[in-house]
Parts: structure tokens; C-alpha cells; sequence
């Protein structure tokens, strides 16, 4: 055990700005993952690493030793490329749930790992669970069964993946130690890295909804991302999307699900249905199906004018025990809000902002969001939000609507949108939907 | 329970650079000593302060609220002001021992609290615990009853003082986070502050050996403690002193319980003897013994002399009950180290440095020091420190004299001597003993 050090004198270090070398985050991770650390430990490091930051390699070595405190999925046998994607937290971001059948059905193996809902944001797995039977616990050897079958999986993390991140992430929340790029980076890459990917794409938003706040900090988050993806031949793109109001029209779980049915058809809001195809087209290329944009477009654009896209996530939901109604009539499926409330606009005017912290937090005030892990979501709730920024208004017109499971709650749901629906005069220059691309050749500015 | 925290939201705040108000920490204070917080976000939270330090306001609530948490000492029906010591942690410091029966033989109470030895650092407890059935934990009526009685108690922190602090001092080793002022005062000052004093002296050790290495530390600390202790009329005298080499010749917790009772008989080394007289007459004055320095001197010299200060403490260890034998013959009655060896002088020349970390770290090595707080400590081992930075030696001279209780254990001391000695050539300016006073008044340079 040479040159590996007391967990003590790792905290030590890195609180007084020190390398931590690649051997002791590989013990640090293993020990980790066997729950020999006290967590008290584990928190004062996470603590000194939020202060101190990771340097490169401090990242790279971390997330190799959390990758390697688990299983991986065995997938190099088959005939299609793997391509996956990760959204770093939005309002109303339906956009897996689309993107996940839409790019499987042009023939790119998508074994996608989903995460859930915390603090204003909202999370994949929460809003499929909102199918009836949908089981998003799978083990790896089914889910790589399942993609060797029919070329997708949603799924969560288990104790097979990453178990060292498992229980980083799980004390990060409750320690304030969320908001950390290197932290974020190697969590996310560890898990993803753990599908043997050919590709990732990443849909890293900006704007007052968003995680982080700063250009900077979306580029420096997406370039660490982007080096840990090259270390394991899994090249990432990074799209940076617009996250000032929330995005298409339905927010809250079962909700987003009807949407995204929609959107499946070739219908629903055109934002989700654009980035779904910006980042469809992406993961195509990164499969191997085309090098042309345009082309890849077209494809998209064809499988769900065909109903391809809708028929694979049919497949989707069959195979992981949801109920397959839900791709005919989606909202006679999910469960439906006892209360629906239209919220009003209160004058004529413009609307200049809508919130997507507010309206996340209205959600989770409502009861279908989380501020702990451990919270039990009510997927009815939500919103429908059917007046975005730029919209010109007239006093009495619905603004949005409240769905509610009782008054009080549709009360907390009309309070979040006041908060929300800031309405004005002036006209409103709205940010375009995606602002930059980001690969590893560097920075494509969109605007 | 309006605008109190979560302790999530207590985190985040402080991580972020804000105040915590007096509330928060009582809530804060109250739950740690009913012990349902968890510790991984008390950590958090001691990291965080760690890096974002506490406000002068901040301190003082959470010193108050940590004191609130437990009981205090009832003792202000007592014709004597009361008055303690305290010292930041040195190597071969015994003052205290010496200390408390003087002063207490003088006609000032001594409800005295002490602490145990933590890394280099030795601990007066775990000194006067090497007195064969003397004890330490006593509950605070115990302690009342013997401050009554005879004067002076030296004790040991219970479950019934400051529980809040206990708590978090028993975190902070294990999570790196001793090293901060804040939490360093707030610990000191909630236990002190308990005892119900009339005045503090404090000891803030200077040098290489010291705990705080700037003196712009040392300053910030000692003005946190004074301002604490204003505000419950405890004045708090600060002597900066010395440590760049261990304080008189013994090293090692049985070994120093001889040369304090050497020094109790009036001998001892010079550098003990001075400290207590120094601190002696600090604590007359607080004690409204005398106004006048040389005075107090004078009583204490004759406290020494005349033997009544040995008796003082023959009647502390008798109602503590330790064996009184010890006052007689000291050598004879605490155990023993199997293995003596001399220490020789590899070369003719000068002692330039006796480093007291290295010194401190040998006597952990052989088995006389902890390294976390659960570690048992044989009191037999040590050293006898013979020469000191200045002293002109030669070679195969002794140095040191090497207690330990094996030729293993001897080899391991040996070597912490190799690094804590070191000899050059050139004459050495030593440091004053006592650098500098601070009291509420400002600061006096000794020098």
C-alpha cells in the first residue's frame, strides 16, 4: 500500500490546494464503492474538491476509478454504433424521451442511462415512470440484451454502474457540493463512459433556467467532458441550448409524456422537436449512419413522418413492462390532475420572461418534483405553459394551465407562475434556440 | 421555527461566503448535542468554514450557542475568583500541571479543563493520567464540590460541557478541519466559558513547534478569544511563548509528571519554572490576589519554596485519586520505560535547532502519542531532552536520553531524534521566552 494515503491525509491535501495522484483516487473509488469510507470523510472531501477544484488529470483519474468500481456493458459485438445523450438539468426538457426511440429507429444503438428529477429541474426516468408499468431498473445484462434486440434502453443507474459515483452522488445534494465541474464531469462521464459508447451528445443549457450560470462555466464543463470522452475513443458534442423559459409547452411528468408522443407523431412544439432533431442529426453522424447533416435530418425527419420513431418507442416501452396504450392515446394512460386551472393573463401586453426555476419549483411545490432524493414524485402535476417570451397578450387570455391534485396545491401552482410570467411592454429579442457547438476541434459560435 | 435553516441551506450559505445568524447556530448547537444531525453535513459544514472562516458575530454565536448546549460550573457563591489556563498545544509543555496547584496555593480557585495529546502535540490529561489511579473524568458537581473543597480541579471535557463543541471537535481531526481560528476559539471558549472563570490566561505557543505559524495568526486567534470572553466578563491575558524547542528536558507523559513535580519542589528547568511564574502572576491579577506584578511573583517563588504548592497538589491528586506517593518520590511511582538509551552527538559543534514536531512525532512512533483519538498511549516512553538550541556540544556527548519500551520502538525514536536535532557551527540566537503580552488593552512586544 505504498504511497496510498489515510483518506485523512487526502482531505488534507486537497483542501490545501494538492494533486491527488491517480493511485489514490483508484483506493478512494474502491474503497468507495465496498462503503468501507465513513461519510463524514467522504463530505469534508467533497467540500475541499468544491473550493479546490480537480486538476485534469486529478479528473481523468477520478473518473476512471469510479468507472472501474463497476460493471460495463458489453455491447462491442454489435454491428451498430452506441450513442448516447446527457442533458445537463431544464424545465420541461422532454427531449430524451424523443430522441432516444427517434435515433434508435435510423438504426443507431442508443443504450441510454437516465437520471431523476432534483431542485427545479426535472428528470427522465420520473417522466417515463409516469407510464404505467415502465421499469427503468434494469441490470446491465438486460438492458445490453434489450439493445441487442431492439437497439435502445432507458434505464437508471444501478449498484452495477459506477457504484463509487453512486454514493458520491447521492451525499452531494444533501452537502451543497452539487455545483462543481469537475465533480459534474467525472459523475456524468463515469456512468456514461460504463455503456462503451462510440458517441456522445451532450445538450448543455444556458439561460436564467439553467445549472450553470456562465459561458465559461458551460465551456469548461463540456471541455472536460469532451477530454474524458477522448481518453476512451467516445468523442463528445456539446450543443448549448436555450433554457429562459421552459421547454415546449407541457412541464410535470405525465404531462411531458403526452408531448412527447406528440413530438414522436411529427407533431407537438416545434423547440423540442427542433432540438430533437439537431441532436438526432448529431447522433447519426456520430453512429456511423451519414456524414452529412442535411442528410441526417432527413432521415430524422422521415421517422417520424413514417411513424418509425413512434413504433420504436412502442418497442421501448413493451420491453420494459410499460403499458403500450400510451403511443395511441397517451392521455387517457398517464394519470390525469384532478384540478386544471387556466392561470390568466392579469393585463395586455408582452410577455418578456417565463421563468424555468419558477416554474420547476411550482412543480415540486405542487408535489411532483423532489428536494431530497428520497421524495416521492406525483407525476399528474405540472403545468401547460402556452404563452413563451416575445408573445403578445391581452388581459383575461390563458397565460398557462394549472394541473393540480387538489386547490391548495393548484394555489401553490398559481403563485409559482406569478412568479414566473413577468409581462411588459417592450418587444422581447428572444435567444436562439441552440447558441453554440462545441466538439473537440473547438467552439462553433451559432448565433 | 420562522427563518431557521435546513442544514443543507446552512451549508450552501456558508460555502457561499454569508453570515449565519445566532438562531441558526443555537439550532444548529441544540441539535448537534442531541445528536440528530448527520454527521456528513456537520463535516461539510466544518469545511466550509474552514475555507470561508466565521464573522466576528458569527463566533460569538456559535460560541454561546455550543456553551448553551451544555451545563455549567456553579461556582459564584465562592469567596475566590476562579481563573484557568490555557495553552495552544506544545511539545514537553507541562505548565499546567505545574501551574494550577501554585496558583491554586496562592488563594485563586482553578476549575481547570484540559484536553489530550492530538499528533506532535502531548495533552495534560493523558500526563496526569500516567499517575497511577488519578482521574479525569469528573462531572461538573464533582468538580464544583473539589474546586470548593480544595481549590483546583484539572479535568477532562464531559458529555455535560459544551456537547455541542465535543461533537464537533471530535470531527475535525479525522476531517482536516483543526486548522481553523474560528473553530479553534469556539472550541476553546464554550468549554472555558462553562468552568464560570473570572479570567483566562492563554499560552499561544510561537515557532517552529507551534501550532499557528504566523504571528498575525497567533493575533487573530488571541483577539477572538478576548473578545469571547468580554462578553461574559472573563478577561483573557495572552502570552505568546516560545516553542522552537520542547520546553524543559522531559518529553513523554510519565517522564514530565517527574520533572513537574521537580519543579513544584522548586528545581525543574528554567524555562518550566519561568512560564509558571509568568502565567502564575497573570493569574494572581485576575484572581484579585495582588495588582502588582513583582508581587505576585514573590508569592508564587514562596508557594514554591515553602512546599505549599507540592501540598496543593498532593491534595488535588489525593481527591482525584491518584497515588500521592508520587509527591515524594515521582520516579518511583509512574511506570517505567524498559529500553533507556543515550542519544550521542554524531559531531563537535552547536545545537542550531531541537525541531518539537520531529520530538512529538518520535514519542507517537514509540507508541506515547496518538494519531487519532481512539489510539491508547503508553505513558513510559519518551525522551530527555539534554541540550538545547545554542548549547556547544561534542561529539559522542549525549544528546537525548531515549525512553521507549523495546529496541524497536527505541530505533523509531532514535530516528525522530536524527530529524529533530540539528548541529552546525554557527552561534544561535535564541528566542525570547515570552514574546509578547495581548490583553483587551492591545498588544505589548516583550521583546
Amino acid at each position: 500500500m505504498t504511497g496510498l494515503l489515510a483518506l485523512r491525509d487526502l482531505i488534507e491535501r486537497k483542501r490545501d490546494g494538492g494533486h491527488i495522484d491517480p493511485a489514490n483516487w483508484q483506493a478512494f473509488a474502491r474503497e468507495l464503492a465496498a462503503g468501507t469510507l465513513p461519510d463524514y470523510q467522504v463530505s469534508a472531501l467533497l467540500m475541499a474538491i468544491f473550493f479546490r477544484g480537480l486538476d485534469a488529470d486529478e479528473t481523468v483519474a477520478l473518473t476512471e476509478a469510479m468507472l472501474a468500481s463497476g460493471k460495463t456493458m458489453q455491447l462491442s459485438h454489435l454491428a451498430q454504433r452506441r450513442v448516447d445523450k446527457h442533458s445537463v438539468g431544464g424545465v420541461g426538457d422532454k427531449v430524451s424521451i424523443v430522441l432516444a426511440p427517434l435515433v434508435a429507429a435510423c438504426g443507431v444503438a442508443v443504450p441510454m442511462l437516465s437520471g431523476r428529477g432534483l431542485g427545479h429541474t426535472g428528470g427522465t426516468l420520473d417522466k417515463l415512470e409516469a407510464i404505467p408499468g415502465f421499469q427503468t431498473r434494469l441490470s446491465l445484462a438486460q438492458a445490453a440484451a434489450q439493445v441487442e434486440r431492439i437497439g435502445c434502453v432507458i434505464m437508471g443507474q444501478t449498484g452495477e454502474i459506477a457504484p463509487a459515483d453512486r454514493t458520491l452522488y447521492s451525499m452531494r445534494d444533501a452537502t451543497a457540493t452539487v455545483e462543481s465541474i469537475p465533480l459534474i464531469a467525472s459523475s456524468i462521464m463515469s456512468k456514461k463512459l460504463a455503456e462503451g459508447l462510440n458517441g456522445l451528445v451532450l445538450d448543455v443549457k444556458t439561460g436564467s433556467g439553467a445549472f450553470l450560470q456562465t459561458l465559461e462555466d458551460d465551456l469548461t464543463l463540456t471541455r472536460t467532458m469532451i477530454a474524458l470522452g477522448a481518453r476512451h475513443d467516445c468523442p463528445v458534442v456539446a450543443l448549448l441550448t436555450n433554457m429562459d423559459s421552459p421547454l415546449g409547452v407541457a412541464c410535470g411528468n405525465a404531462n411531458e409524456i403526452v408531448e412527447s408522443v406528440h413530438s414522436l407523431k411529427g407533431g407537438g412544439p416545434d423547440d423540442l422537436r427542433e432540438l430533437a432533431l439537431r441532436f438526432g442529426a448529431e447522433m447519426l453522424i456520430l453512429g456511423g449512419i451519414t456524414n452529412d447533416p442535411a442528410d441526417a435530418r432527413t432521415r430524422l425527419e422521415r421517422a417520424l413522418s413514417s411513424g418509425k420513431a413512434l413504433d420504436k418507442f412502442r418497442e421501448i416501452v413493451a420491453a420494459q413492462g410499460g403499458d403500450i396504450a400510451i403511443c395511441d392515446d397517451p392521455a387517457l394512460v398517464v394519470a390525469a390532475a384532478k384540478v386544471r386551472e387556466d392561470y390568466l393573463s392579469p393585463r395586455d401586453g408582452i410577455v418578456q420572461r417565463v421563468e424555468p426555476r419558477a416554474v420547476g419549483k411550482g412543480i415540486t411545490a405542487m408535489g411532483g418534483g423532489r428536494t431530497k432524493m428520497a421524495d416521492l414524485v406525483d407525476p399528474s402535476v405540472g403545468f401547460q405553459i402556452l404563452r413563451k417570451p416575445g408573445d403578445r397578450v391581452t388581459r383575461g387570455q390563458p397565460l398557462a394551465t394549472i394541473l393540480a391534485r387538489d386547490a391548495a396545491t393548484a394555489a401553490a401552482g398559481r403563485a409559482a407562475l406569478d412568479a414566473a410570467f413577468v409581462l411588459g411592454d417592450g418587444e422581447v429579442q428572444r435567444r436562439p434556440l441552440v447558441s453554440h457547438r462545441v466538439t473537440a476541434a473547438g467552439v462553433e459560435a451559432l448565433l
